[in-house]
């Protein structure tokens, strides 16, 4: 099976708001919610998507002929690439009841460690979903990263206190949550927070902590006083605020004020190993790639994933040889048009 | 009902020239003049809408979790949020048989009072059109702004003597209603008012006076020096002449030249929340949106106009919150990407 | 009958190439040539019409309100508006059998001088062609302007010898007609000219010589050394070589160049009195108008051409009056937004 | 016959994958490989078109009336125009079975020399691709350039040995070849090669020595201190790497940074003399053309070669005539519009 194939497979069960798209690009959902879609007007995701594509690379092939090394370190640990499964939840109602959320997790998570990388696993109302999640991590010895809403303090300090179970490499939480309805409805009170709140978070976790959903210079900053390891721009796939710029036009920005203080992920509308190449070229450490896991998943469990990340490493590869980078840290911002 | 239903039940009583399309964009309707389109080639209406959505809030969560308060002062009054229902007429001619200027604007004025917010009401050659919209706003206690067109002086003073017995909040003129065939033609001779006989104009209305139709520095600054408290950036929603900028392209430099000396309020092609806050940003201290009220009306009467103003204050504060302002004046120009 | 009703009448006699489309805008004739199409790949027409679109004029009607005057003067002569009807030549080839060029001319010479205004005519192989125009001319009492081509010397000393007859306001030369393929190979050879041989016509021409065809500051230049009296920005709606910029684009760093030293007249794709608005914000003293004035003649024959004319004018005194320009010398280049 | 006729009847024996359409612009063939297409998701090709569409060109017609000679030399040898024809190669498998890589290179040098230009032709796996070469281009008495793929350097050592029997103009390389699929798996490895990889090379070939694939600055002054005489600013055609900028695109830092100290060639998407123009205005000596001269071959054989060069030399004539130059070396850089 190739990746195309699995795609065909996964419209046999995904639905019906997913289209399981040659390209998950964001226009044929659009602004589906529930559904993979973004919010509003739905124009969040298609351009995360589009303003990938409108970065040229330079093609050098002037140099030694050496094999490609895509190998990548996070917080100690070593990846066979610098790709991260992101974090999805609601199975059910955006993608259809082939997966809950626990079943997908299952898969997700060991598929990833089995292929080199690491899947981040997401939060839900119901506990069930944080507990599958711990457990998936911990079976696969940790190699996965549980996402934590931002709900009220007490919630939060008892699911960091439930993670620690599972030896995860780091915690991330997604702060943008703050936009999902069903959150910002919540009892208590969860939502945005302010630096000294998430100071207190990140010294209990008392692990690398992931902020997700950074957008600004000034929210990177913030992040780092908060005492985050990483960040990872993202808008939440559009799905969170509508018309948000993409994340690849702020990530330069915020690579230039916080990258060589803190790690910095992006996700996106990243799709293929060279939307990975220029997100590094713009000077992030490492991708996060959420709806076509997903339809992976359920186009072909763990062998999805398997084939998806291995086209996604080959591709990486390619476009590193053809512009003269032979490791990760060789990729330069020149190398892109224009920069 | 929701906004998409009651759009719904407007397309069975309204037309047949305005389609309430489920974005109101000024795409189908165009150029169609009687019918709400614009005028010449109707780029205009298309333009205003466009040039709100190009633009991108830069989202930060990383903040207090606090309540968002949209309430608005102006002129020593106190609204739910900076929004009003910006003047129509001509019912009858432009969006079909169920209401005319009169029933309109009975129905507009006391569902924006008790939805908030206030309406502005128009003018028409038929004297009652006048005469009903004083009745609607005296019947909701002055809350509600009369636009006088600029007629001779004559007749303009004999409108601002009526509507003193409706005590409103402030009294509008739409000055580039210069470009209304009917008015071209009008005898004794309507349109263009020097500055000289715009001072004339407002001191004889004795209120807070608003200026409708400005579109460039120059103009903002002989609106102040007239003595007109507030202008409405706006260019008639495309209605008065062709190919005009949107009214987003022009509100920055107005609001930096006369900004902190008078009242700014915007309009054209703002049809959510977002736009608001947009325009808040941007610089403006409130917006009027027109053709979606009428689709509301149309489709719901004053329930209509309570739902689509309950979801745009939703919309508001949902923006604010994710860019992490509490209340309007929290609302900065670099909150908008680029900017 | 209005400027629709023509076109409709003319799209039952006019083709098969043109279409008599309700804008003409090159997209339905595109590269057809023989037809009204542009060379090449046809974007020249196309690209013409689009540059007009893309700029916006600056509404302000806080100014008195003033009849507006649209009267023109060039080389003594006053005309109701700062429009020409422009040459065309060959066409039963492009427009079909109705009329011949005598046939034409004699209409548009006639109607154009009845409507206020003035016609250039063509040239061509026929030497009937040119003789027919004189007369026209001679019959409207001098009042429109010959056009001659690029031939080779003798023939055009002998074309100018026939034109005084007329006692025509001006005659004028192609220049870029070297890019015909008629004149390409013609026998003796015709095109390009140096300015030397540009001084020694103008000077045997003895009348007020305007040079159609320019396009840059240096072609300007050349044509001032030669001492024309008047250019026109032109690249011949297309038809002489592909790909060239919109004249909208060139017009206002010539007029910054030579526009206070000589005449500058502009055309392409100028189709509404908005368009003639802007061609003089940007520093044209005048227009030429072609393909529409073919389809009013086609479809009503002088009547269309009023018809057409007086929608101009109205067209452009709406314009005038809504930007506060009351007389064509108020017209300013900050009348366009972003100028 | 006309190149629309030659494409006509290249329809009825082409394909399945290239359509042989009106204008070779990438769309209908997108990222089909095996086919025309290009790599990852086929915009390369389109980009490299429409590059070259976005250029304008100043007409000026004020100039001598004189013939344009279009004759250009490179390494001593003189050409009716700066034209190539590209090397391209596995026809059966992207073009369909009419024609072997022997059989189309056959048609193809010959028809090219006895057109005034040179054909470059390809390599392959098959050694008796090249060996076709080699006679064909001898059999031309030398009017055609070899290019060999980046092999390992022993098999361009013999295949640098083979090639002197034909005694070419010049030999090319084309260096980018590394992205194609079959040469990154090759045994022994193929692909980029150093500085001092390519002097070893370029020594060892005696001749003229052409780098084709070329993008950047840098790898220009790597190819100038390797020694090459000529480069041909190229990315394949969009087939070894995806988003890379179009070439029109960096050819102009190329071109000021080494064009007076070498030979610039340039392709991709040039597919008229305008395009041509247009790249020697932007600092190219001459330039390749690929896909077209295949449908030419499959269309009409040496005859489709011919009138497809006829055409392009005679759009580039008037296109030089038209903007007042006469030989090649008086194209400037200024004879486009905003350059």
């Amino acid at each position: 099976m190739d990746y195309q194939e699995v795609l065909q497979q996964a419209r046999t069960c995904i639905g019906p708001f997913c289209k399981a798209c040659p390209v998950c690009n964001g226009l044929a959902c659009k602004n589906t919610i529930p559904g993979p879609g973004a919010k509003g007007i739905g124009t969040g995701f298609i351009r995360n998507y589009q303003k990938w594509q409108e970065l040229c690379v330079n093609m050098d092939t002037i140099c030694e002929n050496l094999p490609v090394d895509t190998s990548f370190s996070l917080f100690g640990h070593t990846f066979a690439a610098p790709i991260f499964a992101a974090p999805v939840g609601a199975m059910k109602m955006h993608y259809g009841d082939k997966y809950d959320d626990l079943a997908y997790n299952s898969i997700l998570v060991s598929a990833c460690a089995d292929a080199g990388i690491a899947a981040f696993t997401g939060d839900g109302m119901d506990p069930a979903v944080m507990a599958g999640a711990i457990s998936a991590i911990a079976s696969a010895d940790g190699d996965g990263i549980p996402t934590v809403k931002p709900w009220d303090m007490d919630t939060i300090f008892q699911k960091l206190d439930a993670i620690q179970a599972a030896d995860p490499i780091a915690i991330a939480m997604d702060i943008d949550a703050a936009g999902l309805p069903f959150l910002k409805n919540h009892q208590p009170p969860a939502g945005s927070k302010t630096v000294s709140e998430l100071k207190e978070i990140i010294q209990y976790a008392h692990r690398p902590f992931i902020l997700k959903g950074i957008m600004t210079v000034r929210g990177a900053e913030k992040a780092m006083e908060a005492g985050a390891s990483a960040i990872v721009v993202s808008n939440h796939g559009g799905r969170v605020l509508d018309q948000c710029p993409a994340t690849a036009e702020v990530l330069p920005s915020i690579a230039e004020a916080v990258g060589n203080r803190m790690e910095i992920l992006v996700d996106g509308g990243i799709r293929s190993g060279m939307d990975v190449f220029k997100a590094l070229a713009l000077g992030a450490h490492g991708v996060l790639i959420g709806r076509p896991y997903v339809t992976m998943v359920y186009g072909a469990g763990a062998e999805g994933v398997q084939i998806y990340t291995n086209r996604l490493m080959a591709e990486l590869k390619d476009t590193m040889s053809m512009c003269g980078a032979h490791k990760l840290s060789d990729i330069r911002r020149d190398m892109l048009h224009s920069f």
